[in-house]
């Protein structure tokens, strides 16, 4: 079952009741207030979404908290708190390491101003960790949901993609020799950088749909599509990579833009907005791509060619 | 390490910055409002909170649902929205599985008239779900913490205890011959119910203290009395036991008031209040004991006389 599967066996028993603004379906949910409160959740599973051989306790406490700080940001809004539900198997967890990671989990709590309050622990035969990130929008700033992208917005990233996914490349399958970006693309992977400074500004600057980009540029941008009910163009050669990707997707036999497009994990922002205010916000936007006038859905083009991509990104579930 | 010595653990290293009223330590946390928001998580692991073998989906969809709404009920609120987090295996939750699993999770959440506001799905090796409940104090309502208990106050219960432990029992060991109670009794533990109208009662009919019985009322109340820094009494003599648990505690060789007072999951409310309020709340209070004055601890009696429990409940983690 697909993602956008499992989201319509939700919605079809599933009521809104009051209070919520907005519920499944955008990148966090919405509740009545005033500011409105956003309310994100994500969990990472071991060796699903990290493994032992490749991230220390830190990594994984940072990494759990980074993405449900990036579905905050993907909103516009500023997290304020974080509640942490961790399993994990008997022995694996002694005191040294619940303290590592709730050491991680604070540092990147005080580096971006929310708390963690707390949680539930568990025994479990793998480890998971399971975090609810509370935020909230600025006084009159509206929520930047994924459904409000215009025919004539630009279509932007705010940063350079598939470092994450080099860095677990290198992490997996060392090679002889390092590249002079390999720390960095490791540290990208390991240590993702939610953008909460963009996404208030954005917020604030004319965003007219917005989400992160967790599963891959081009699945995230069929997601935004369909969500905004937009026809979407894609143009890969716009697409920015980051240092060091264009080797790794080589030694792999990948063509660099598509591998830099197709992999998840990169958490910078894919934001729609009208291209005269692309310059007035203070956000390094690379536009890479237009919202057209036609019927729902994602349409890749390569150097003014259609390009068909078998596989747009990375489903969690299927 | 046990739940008190892994908060310590949380506690050494976490900071709270604006926007927290009361973080860890609580049954939920407090958040910043106009009324106040609560923040609970809990997560039920498969092999150890449930066991396919005596639990359906729905029951299990109901259960992680169900002891969250408990956490808001124990600070006195009433619920918005949960999210839900589901990791499983390969195979183990189809379309049908999961639409029964939010089928159930929606019938108790319009049963108390919050909304399921989305989440996350993942794989893993065995069934986690894990849910973060997010509710809301009434206006001009302060959340009861555990921390309020004073000398003087009578320590009540919501209703009888036992129900669960002993309905766990049936099904795990079932036996010839049902009792007449037994079909209750599975249902308190398939099916445990929220006490959020209690809750509300209490917090607005002068509750000094109060949390739910998630773990053994002797459990429970030792935290009381250690949150509270107060002397508790508790009177077993007093501890009143749900219909049936009697017959399966003998048939077990257990004292009945012992295996009520130290069995967990019964998620009724643990109370501290000014005795001569007890008749003025629309809750039927039973009264187990007595805060004292003297260092903080609890001190359990039955008829008079002192009585030590090498064992007052269940703890997640140990």
């Amino acid at each position: 079952m697909s993602e956008s599967a499992l989201i319509q066996q939700m919605l079809a028993v599933v009521g809104r009741r009051p209070g919520v603004w907005a519920g499944i379906g955008d990148d966090a949910a919405v509740l009545d207030g005033d500011p409105p409160w956003l309310i994100a959740h994500d969990m990472l599973v071991e060796d699903v979404h990290f493994r032992w051989s490749t991230h220390s306790v830190p990594d994984v406490g940072h990494k759990a908290l980074a993405v449900n700080l990036s579905d905050i940001a993907a909103m516009g809004g500023r997290p304020i708190a974080a509640i942490v539900g961790l399993a994990s198997p008997r022995g694996a967890f002694g005191p040294r390491e619940i303290r590592a990671m709730y050491q991680a989990l604070e540092d990147l709590a005080a580096h971006t101003g929310c708390s963690i309050i707390g949680g539930d622990i568990s025994r479990a035969s793998e480890t998971v960790i399971a975090i609810t990130v509370i935020g909230k929008m600025a006084a009159d700033v509206a929520p930047v949901m994924r459904t409000g992208a215009r025919p004539g917005d630009a279509v932007c990233v705010t940063g350079p993609l598939g470092a994450s996914a080099a860095g677990r490349e290198l992490l997996e399958h060392p090679r002889p020799g390092a590249g002079s970006h390999d720390a960095a693309l490791i540290t990208a992977h390991r240590r993702p950088s939610p953008r909460l400074q963009f996404g208030t500004d954005l917020a604030t600057g004319g965003a007219t749909a917005m989400m992160d980009i967790s599963d891959g540029l081009a699945l995230d941008a069929h997601r935004l599509a369909i969500a905004s009910g937009v026809w979407l163009d894609l143009e890969l050669d716009r697409v920015p990579l980051a240092d060091g990707v264009a080797q790794v997707a080589q030694h792999l036999g990948a063509d660099p833009v598509i591998f830099a497009s197709t992999s998840g994990e990169d958490y910078e922002l894919l934001v729609t907005i009208d291209p005269s205010r692309i310059s007035t916000v203070a956000v390094p936007l690379i536009r890479v791509g237009t919202v057209g006038a036609g019927p729902p859905g994602l349409h890749i083009t390569r150097d003014g060619h259609p390009v068909h991509l078998p596989h747009l990104g990375w489903d969690h579930i299927g």
